[in-house]
């Protein structure tokens, strides 16, 4: 069945944002509120009190996403349907630009001992610069069979991403990585026989490395999450937009690219963010703006660094809803509650705010209140499809 | 597509304990609230208090489930995938090993005027002794076609179990109750060809019962809801946990068995359910415990006995919470509202407590309080996706 939204989807020049703050839900302990319940917030809530409210499963009851899935789903793209793996997200964390049948994989530097079994899975952290000139080491000595290109693209400490490009590549391979320590790293193995090909280059690859990196603290290395780029409905055609992407992680204008949105250059601040989309709000339908601190805060247990992030975002939203948007979404991509200090399957809240969004009683942005607003329980794709009546952009259904 | 849920599993040794209030669930009217609204549950609202609520429909939107569906569902076995018949559910409920290909129906016995047209659907109700010396008189005389098998089971009064077992046979056979009295009971029918075999062999049968049974009052039997054990997924594999179901009424305890979990024995009591629960406390993961009184006081009409047996689980809540669950779930397999009489579709109330399940605003254990907690509207199917979370059973959907 084809999806209903792409089917009556329609131009319009309302213009949307979206402000996605990464990991915003939180939970009620019994100590006090979640993060966004104690944080002082006038202008979300006046947003809130103009608006409609709700709360949002990200990916289905109970389920906890990945920032991809997360993402994916509030661009309107169901991620049981559509998925990015750890391939993928580490390309898009290095704008690498990934082809179709392009095969990707994320890299750990680690240390084996004498025997070949591995005893540090991280390295010791390498420095970063020790990973890129391993990087660069590697890339220029490498020796590859006919028609297979490789790039080895340093990310932080001891991660890299690996990519391979050729004919005939498949993603279909088991993680390296034992995931443990004191055991021989995996050999690249095919789950499926079409992958066989691709198991061999990568033998062959391995067996080169472990022979440059001899001597080295970091002597070899670790594959997993091999994915290849799926290919993605772009957001354009999907909706009849043209969207921007404006963040400071590159996983997150990644993602965006992706699916074939225009991008900023990564911002140094909120404050950078904020001033793309004013400069460039002339020239877009769809803004999507993207704020980390609320999830690294929430993952480091910081109550009060996460409180004081959102209330960062507060201030910055008159002037967003100056520029008079069509619709102003504001939500998260899932929940990080600083007690957990991970993601987790706690409902998000979210609120829209618009010409024709519609009031309801809810006057203050937080999981509580959002929960008894108008848009009630939610999954987060559906949070698109609201976006986009609430610009006008889709035709009524059946006649 | 695979199940997500599934797909996601991992270990954990934070224990889950679902206690299933049978039939749980009420109505208010315009006399007073529902049997939950009016008990003094104490420790139960202290739970929602400090835990989360919503309210759960079993199967879907307005469709009154069976005690069977009820219950996969709460074991997070979608109703509308997953079965259990009528015969299931009578071996089940006499704690028949059903096999893979055996062919079990529910038996009335019944009373047959001279010429063959049903007079009495339940025999006048027969006491049970004369059940058991009918089943066992049929078991020993009659003569079966080579490889074929049968069991006559006794349950109360006039009803009782038939199975088949051998080769080939299979269920799809129409009920040969014709549901009225004064006219002949239906022959048995195969609704497909691979059931001839069948309903001959049920035909012969019957005709040799209706011989052994001339000049009794139950002198003959009507056969429904023909059924074979399906090939559910056992709830070990699927959920990687070491199941226990506690229950006094042997029905629910052969459900149980049939999803793979260990039983009790019948237990005599609330309380011996309790100390079955605390006794077998550190060999498994998650426990099931049933609680029936709820529901045939529903059923009775009696609101008061519906409502002091609530408030008999509530006494033991205590307990139950002591021995430190990583998830305590509450709730009931459907409603029985006492104005009814019968199992309806209404909503029923669910709480989740533990340390990771986040605090809601709602304080009272009922179905006008539950609705406004965290969990909104759920199907039930989810509530087991939520407990898996909460004890930090499922991995990180999507990278």
């Amino acid at each position: 069945m084809p999806e209903l939204v792409p089917s009556i989807v329609r131009r319009s020049d309302s213009k949307i944002v979206l402000v996605v703050m990464d990991g915003l839900g939180g939970v009620r302990t019994s100590e006090r509120g979640s993060e966004i319940t104690e944080a002082h917030t006038p202008n979300l809530d006046r947003l809130a009190a103009e608006g409609s409210s709700g709360v949002h499963s990200v990916v289905a009851p109970g389920i906890t996403p990945g920032s991809g899935a997360g993402h994916l789903a509030l661009f309107g793209y169901d991620p049981l349907v559509y998925k990015l793996g750890r391939g993928i997200l580490s390309a898009a964390g290095v704008a690498f630009d990934l082809r179709p049948g392009d095969v990707a994989a994320r890299v750990n530097f680690c240390t084996l001992d004498e025997a070949g079994r591995v005893v540090d899975r991280r390295a010791g952290r390498i420095p970063t610069e020790t990973n890129e000139r391993l990087c660069k080491m590697i890339t220029e000595a490498v020796k590859l069979d006919g028609g297979v290109e490789m790039f080895l693209v340093p990310e932080r400490e001891h991660r890299a991403l690996l990519v391979l490009r050729g004919m005939n590549l498949s993603p279909l391979i088991r993680d390296t990585d034992p995931g443990v320590v004191g055991i021989t790293p995996d050999p690249p193995t095919a789950t499926a026989p079409e992958a066989e090909v691709t198991a061999l280059v990568l033998t062959r690859i391995l067996e080169q490395i472990r022979l440059m990196l001899w001597g080295e603290q970091a002597n070899f290395m670790l594959l997993r999450g091999f994915d290849s780029v799926q290919d993605l409905p772009r957001f354009e055609e999907r909706y009849l937009l043209n969207a921007r992407g404006i963040a400071s992680y590159p996983m997150y204008l990644g993602i965006a690219r992706l699916l074939g949105m225009a991008v900023s250059a990564p911002a140094n601040s909120w404050d950078e963010v904020i001033l793309d989309l004013k400069s460039s709000w002339d020239y877009y339908d769809y803004f999507f703006l993207h704020y980390k601190a609320t999830d690294s805060a929430g993952e480091d247990g910081d109550f009060d660094r996460k409180r004081a992030a959102i209330e960062q975002v507060d201030e910055s939203i008159p002037q967003i809803a100056d520029l008079g948007p069509g619709v102003l979404c504001v939500t998260g991509d899932h929940s990080t509650p600083s007690p957990l200090m991970r993601h987790s399957w706690h409902p998000v809240p979210f609120l829209m705010w618009g010409p024709t969004v519609g009031v309801d009683t809810v006057t203050r942005f937080d999981e509580e209140a959002a929960r008894l607003g108008n848009f009630g329980h939610q999954l987060a794709r559906d949070l698109m499809t609201f976006m986009m009546a609430a610009t006008g952009r889709l035709s009524t259904y059946g006649a």
